[in-house]
């Protein structure tokens, strides 16, 4: 998380170089600080993946800048859990109801949007209601999620983004600078979902092309991230999938101190 | 740690805008991340203080970026243990000669340089043997150094660079510029000893000087930042102190986040 965040320039995201007016690069770096705990709960492999997310955005929630690493911990705390993608995808496995409903818990300590007209909004209590009368599993609550969320697929399809941006990391090779290349890369290849939510798909559409315009030499990531910044797009489920990349990089020996 | 390396512009150390080449923004975090064990067994107030300094050294040298924070951490550790300043003067009145020992070789872990003449020079295992012999305690260590070390005077003069810092901070006001600002008026105050160690008095004091028309709006701090990097003047000692400035102002109300 510390490692993401600091990489730039990364169009559109709060990097060392850009804040954004109410949340800042101290505000994400705070969270990586508080996220320590629940992370390690989720390294000793034990306890339920949906309360290690409760407790995760609990306690890094202190801070006044809003939502930072909520995508994050969703894809983090299996992988951390798990060891590795397969260990993730077998304790996504397990998750039941009580993981969905304590999941609901820490969504809606978060002031992340949904779709206004979804019949699981956290927002309303009759959600819990629901999930419960259907027995939904914590997988269950992602499916539901996974067209509209790209984090969300990660867990329905198994991690191939967060696989693809961990080889990249390794093939492009050691430092701060595979990680402004990956990102660029997964944000050419696939629409972020978070600026689908916020501006539309043809934004989405057009953020990409403007990725592969950066990577072919046609304009520079500067001119890119003004650009975004300028008109608030933001791909902020890029970067968490490329936190999930780089954990994954590393645990099989990737570095980024060079 | 973090707060005060993020923030900005901050005249020849490393901050959210500069690098050194060898030394980077990620070192700097990545030592704010591993050094929470040894800060939570501080937190404990247990344990001695001469092992604590030792663990959080011993725990940050993991990165490539050399010494970050060895300044930094002879303030926290017993800031931490003790609470707050009375606290801390009452852990280091009780520190002995296996402190002392404990230091010297998490000393021996950094690349942090001393002065050649130095009958205690780390890098000598007979400086170990005088100690012993002397029965010196961690506290007469610092007594020993702090003619040209600033950090070390800290100890021995019941932190008042630091309680000068915490009570900026207030004065000033929450947020990010009042760290930079706090900084500003203390590298105004008094002459950086690791500047002095480096670069002779001359320049510490010119660096002193400088500091001071940025405060009179006579130059700006980016003009002075670039100025010392030019020159590779970094005001490390300072960095040192204005961390237990904002551990303490923390403690006692002082809000960042804003």
């Amino acid at each position: 998380m510390m490692l993401e965040v600091c990489a730039y320039p990364k169009p559109g995201n709060v990097d060392r170089c850009h804040d954004y007016p109410e949340t800042r690069l101290e505000h994400f770096l705070a969270s990586t600080l508080f996220a320590r705990p629940a992370l390690e709960e989720a390294e000793q492999g034990q306890g339920r993946i949906g309360e290690i997310i409760k407790h995760a955005v609990r306690d890094t929630n202190c801070h006044q800048g809003g939502n930072t690493h909520f995508g994050a911990f969703i894809l983090l705390v299996p992988l951390v859990y798990g060891k590795d993608i397969a260990g993730a995808m077998a304790a996504i496995a397990k998750t039941d109801v009580s993981d969905a409903i304590a999941f609901y818990k820490a969504f809606a300590m978060t002031s992340v949007k949904i779709h206004a007209t979804d019949e699981l909004d956290v927002n309303d209590p009759h959600a819990l209601t629901l999930i419960r009368d259907r027995d939904m599993t914590l997988l269950d609550v992602m499916q539901h999620s996974a067209g509209n969320d790209m984090v969300a697929r990660e867990w329905i399809t198994g991690f191939p983004m967060t696989r693809r941006g961990a080889d990249l990391l390794k093939e492009i090779g050691p430092g701060r600078e595979s990680i402004v290349r990956t990102f660029l890369v997964l944000l050419a290849t696939e629409p972020d979902t978070f600026i689908i939510k916020k501006h539309g798909l043809a934004v989405a559409q057009e953020t990409m092309m403007a990725a592969r315009d950066v990577l072919d030499g046609k304009r520079t990531a500067e001119d890119l991230d003004a650009d975004c910044i300028a008109r608030d797009i933001n791909p902020g489920s890029m970067a968490d999938i490329v936190i999930a990349s780089i954990f994954v990089a590393l645990g099989e020996g990737w570095s980024w101190d060079s």
